[in-house]
């Protein structure tokens, strides 16, 4: 037993938590001393904020009990199973049923936090666009940084102390894993609940709106409107900020896991550790590239420019202080240096699938201008069109990750095939750690990802806000910062796809060391997933039909939830007397109960969907059928969501290169086909897609935490 | 060596063969001895015969030529690659090309004589229904039923030749998969072209001309309106035909391959036959079941019903046969009766997944009514909730199918458990020859369900060519058989993509075998697919993503050429003096010219690169890749086939319960969005959901084929 917290390496990793908190006090501090001196912005921020507490406390509540019952089973478990098998003890009872907690409070935080900043940074945003882009700019951009830091802080911290109070060993991360399966739980239902919230708003105000009245966007006269735009708060702020909580978090735990079993091997626990080290560097990586956020003289019509600059920065640094972590941790050890080279091909693949994912949504490309075309003959050929090019998106991104994936391993099964002590499969283990710092150079700049994610909602919200307080002056502003926000939640939603499969990637090698550990432990043959095996197979097959159902039910939702909104806007302009005119006002309300209503009714049956399936799956055929189930829903969950995610975003952009003044410009036919078009990819790209991302990371965690119950009765 | 030609069970199989021609035969006989003596339908017959015959002149010279340049690679590869290699020479080099041409040859075949007898039986079914409904029912159900029996006919002598000429032992089935490969290749031109072309001209007919225009479908004035019935013809009855050839040819094969290695351990060669003897039984319960496709008295309105009792007889016959062979084929083995249970597990997931089709795409009931009901909120909830009904769609057939794998592998474990000369393995031998009995006992009632689907597209041109020729009186049996062939080509679409799933599992299971076979030869260690290695799980990531990429090219070409043809029928409507009313013809050639350059331009590049990539994969990363690619492409393909059939055919029911007058009826903004909904859903449903049924049986049979390629130079 060796004493990890000896180690001074090991202290980088609270430090950047710190560091991370600490730099998004500060941040915070400096939006919240912007006045808000605009009393009628002021009002319609504050309806939105109410709006969003509001959903947010009684979806919180809804999540709050489901987590306390899986804890209380958890808790259960921990006293009915058999205690004399060890592993049992670590996947149940009190410690895991606390760890399990403590991520689903931290997640539910996290989400907190996102929409708390959100609301309050979208207003100033329109008081700083009076003084020009570049302070609005910084403003949104502030607000999303502090999500991001805190997100990324939270996590890094929460991981370490629970490291810290479990035992600091190599068999610790398996004990914490319920920390994970806790923030990806809460993260599911937040997506979710969000995503349908949002985009039930969103859809109904469009079509009603901008199709039939022919009002622009965020018109006050539009009786969806404040709903729309608490959706951005608590779809789009709150709802990533779970998700990407939850990567952060169950993808620290997933790679320590791995880099326990190399630990053990070469005794040097840096291994173990620098899945949390190279977090902290991501961090440092981020807060040296933040202040590069800015636009030099004459880049005033290319905002985003300015959150280029940041990126690469960040991206670049993240590449030194690899080197230097590497070097310091693993330059000892025999063909150390080829690690990094693995931990490069993540960090090459967050580019390449960035700048895939701008191809595909840029409003000036190919694909998004084809979208345009065939909507020139109408409603049915956008759809096809956009159809087929949400499918063409999946080609490029899964190549990209697939050659990451590859090169990383390669350069891993060299340093295995150097390290012999690593024992007969010292290449494969060797090639598995390869994989898991290919994941962790991935993750480095999520920090600033997720800080260019929070950026959109809330430029998106800033133009609600000044269009319906009727700011004059600042829509050139405005309209640039919009443009840029749909850039970046392209772009970030890339990212978390990417992330999401490279981390289930990582989680998967961890649930088959963790299961053949407790196998070995009861002395049963190790988990064998041979495809060639029909159980198996079939496995896979059910866990490939998981995302497809979950999807079913999300858009499903939206659906009909739309529909009753697109009722409810169609009523309100039949009924209310001078409410077209600009007399009388909405009943803002009763759009905001239908997507309340829907989104609290609508999460939780996909949710325990996925959560009761690989259960009983498990429970029936055993751990080598939950491994084929998780791979099976990666398999197609994956592609499904690039398809959902870059597809919505072209039929977006497609719509806004119209909008743009092309091809007859707003109020034309084509117009109106691009505008369904947009709708129907809403779902998709808000609801669906990204709650697929969380919805295979839970699988894992799940999969992982709830291995001992998974005995197989049927014994096929 | 035992000689298998004396056993005398073997030649039930050429018998049923021949059985099957010769009924096809008299039925033709029959058909055309029917007098077409309508001069104005005749002619209008003719003009979409004609179009048929020219484009599957063009589209056969194209696909011809792939074949030949394929074959000289097989023979060219057999004088290149080691001659020491036993495998080396089963895969390539003459044998291979001549087996490989002669599938390509028989499925060209095919589909041209399901077109041909479509052509023929069309007409026809207007003349007789003149004088009823059931002369009409039984007209189109012949016209079908011939390609069936022929299809089936063909393909079980076919490959019962070939087996015989390649040397009628356990080994030939290896040999002759050459054939399979050939049939697949042409199945997903044919399927893939025609596919194109039929949806390019229907949606193009139906925007403009039910939805701008306001004329019914199939009114003579849409200049689109012969390429759309010429499309019937071509796409669904020839690229159907082609597709099934191919299903029926693959499963024979693979089927024989996997009995090949219990027929060598039990030296019981009905272990061997038996997959081409389960064939010629379908065939004889077949022949039996067709008879009783009649009409009861008072069943007049229920056409549906005649069509159910021949199923029902078919399937209940299929069973009786079934365990006369068992019994004396395997009846004196150690638990040959649990092979018995494993068939009707097949046969039972047949029936299962119809049902669960016929509740989706119903026209009374829940699913498609919730799109209807949608329509009325406009264009942008029809979609959004038709795409999550073919998403929710995935779930039970899924579901079946794989309840079904696993009752089959359960009674063919008991079966090996009870045979401890199948060697370690003998449970898990025993199992994977279970799963082979119940494809076996799916495919039973293909003869049956081959003649449903060609009773579709039949009576959809009988619909198109009454109209077109003005007939009087016939209205309503037109409609109620346009409505019974909409339901059986759902239902025949179900049974396809289950088949696929099943043929893919054998044939998978048969490349596991042949692959372990070749290396073993080569002293290399066998496949191994575990999915915890990151190679592996690459590989199936590449696989996974293409049937997204392969729907992409075909749904990409289909909303183009659809964009087209919008441009020339409005053009037309505009340009024509007297169009409109009637008084002049429009420029049907100009149309069909569309359709024909879209489908044989946009054919070549998807099916190329289905083709390549796996040749890619394995070259470089070897024959795990290889297997892992095929299994990550099932995973991801059957779901978005689903999807795509079962969604495609719920929008198109959706429009046609609208159109039955409910919520509107015709002509209502309600049914002009249900329209939008419909051609949405034809490029799914029509074009690239049934290639990916041929896409996923091309990807085994070529993997098969090519196990000496698969070297993988990387070395990973």
């Amino acid at each position: 037993m060796v004493n990890i917290l000896a180690e001074p390496y090991f202290w980088i990793a609270p430090i950047g938590g710190f560091a991370s908190i600490l730099a998004a006090l500060i941040l915070a501090w400096r939006i919240l001393s912007i006045k808000v001196d605009d009393p009628k912005a002021a009002e319609i921020a504050s309806a939105i904020r109410i709006g969003a507490y509001a959903f947010m406390k009684r979806q919180y509540t809804t999540i709050t009990i489901i987590a306390i019952v899986i804890a209380a089973i958890l808790l259960a478990a921990g006293f009915v199973a058999p205690k004399d098998v060890e592993a049992v003890a670590v996947h149940f009872g009190p410690g895991a049923a606390v760890a399990f907690l403590i991520g689903a409070f931290a997640s539910l935080l996290a989400g907190f936090i996102a929409m708390d900043m959100a609301t309050r940074s979208n207003v100033r945003t329109v008081i700083m666009a009076k003084r020009g882009i570049e302070p609005a700019l910084k403003t949104a951009f502030h607000g999303g940084a502090i999500m991001g830091l805190l997100v990324t802080g939270l996590s890094l911290l929460g991981v370490t102390a629970l490291f810290i109070l479990y035992g600091a060993d190599e068999t610790t991360p398996t004990k914490i894993i319920g920390m994970g399966f806790g923030a990806s739980l809460v993260a599911l239902f937040a997506q979710l609940g969000g995503g349908i919230y949002t985009k039930a708003a969103d859809v109904g105000a469009d079509l009603v709106g901008k199709v039939e009245a022919g009002i622009p966007e965020d018109d006050p006269r539009n009786a969806a409107v404040i709903a729309d735009n608490v959706g951005d708060n608590v779809g789009d702020s709150a709802g990533r900020g779970a998700d990407l909580f939850e990567s952060a978090t169950a993808e620290n735990i997933g790679g320590m896991i791995i880099g326990g079993v190399i630990a053990y091997w070469t005794q040097n626990w840096g291994f173990l550790i620098f899945p949390i080290i190279a977090r902290a560097l991501g961090i440092f990586a981020t807060l040296i590239g933040m202040p590069f956020v800015r636009l030099s003289r004459g880049e005033e019509h290319k905002p985003m420019r300015a959150l280029h600059k940041g990126l690469t920065v960040t991206t670049i640094m993240s590449a030194v202080l690899f080197y230097v972590a590497i070097q310091l941790l693993f330059g000892s050890e025999p063909g150390g240096i080829y690690l990094y080279f693995s931990m490069l091909a993540g960090l090459a693949a967050s580019i390449l699938v960035q700048v895939i994912t701008d191809y595909y949504t840029g409003r000036e490309r190919g694909p998004v201008r084809r979208i345009a075309d065939a909507s020139q003959t109408g409603t049915a050929t956008n759809i096809i069109t956009g159809f087929s090019v949400g499918l063409e998106t999946t080609a490029l991104p899964i190549a990209s990750l697939g050659a990451c994936l590859l090169v990383a391993y390669y350069f891993g099964t060299l340093f295995g095939a150097a390290n012999p002590e690593l024992g007969a499969n010292a290449s494969l283990i060797g090639g598995v750690y390869g994989t898991t710092l290919a994941t962790m150079g991935m993750l480095a700049v999520m920090g600033m990802v997720l800080a260019l994610d929070g950026f959109g909602p809330i430029a998106d919200n800033a133009g609600g806000i000044a269009e319906m307080s009727g700011q004059k002056g600042i829509d050139e502003s405005m309209e640039a910062l919009d443009a840029v926000g749909n850039t970046t939640k392209a772009l970030t939603k890339g990212f978390a796809m990417g992330s999401a499969l490279l981390a289930a990637q990582l989680l998967f090698q961890a649930y088959i060391e963790a299961g053949n550990e407790y196998l070995r432990s009861l002395s049963l043959p190790e988990i064998k997933l041979e495809l060639s095996n029909p159980v198996v197979l079939v496995s896979t097959l059910i866990g490939a039909m998981l995302p497809f159902i979950f999807s079913a039910f999300a858009i499903r939702a939206v659906g009909s939830a739309a529909k009753e909104m697109v009722n409810e806007v169609r009523r309100q302009f039949r009924e209310i007397p001078g409410l077209m005119e600009g007399k009388a006002k909405p009943e803002y309300d009763k759009a905001v109960d239908i997507s309340t209503r829907a989104a609290l009714k609508e999460m939780v049956l996909p949710g325990l969907l996925v959560v009761i399936v690989p259960i009983v799956v498990g429970v029936l055929l055993g751990l080598s059928a939950v491994g084929a189930l998780v791979i099976g829903a990666t398999m197609s969950g994956i592609p499904l969501a690039i398809l959902m995610n870059t597809g919505g975003a072209a039929w977006d952009n497609a719509k806004k290169f119209i909008e743009a003044g092309n091809l007859g410009g707003k109020g034309s036919p084509t117009h109106a086909a691009a505008v369904v078009g947009d709708t129907v990819g809403d779902p998709m790209k808000d609801t669906a897609g990204p709650s697929l991302h969380v919805l295979i990371k839970l699988l894992n965690t799940l999969s992982i935490l709830f291995i001992p119950l998974f005995i197989g009765i049927l014994g096929l």
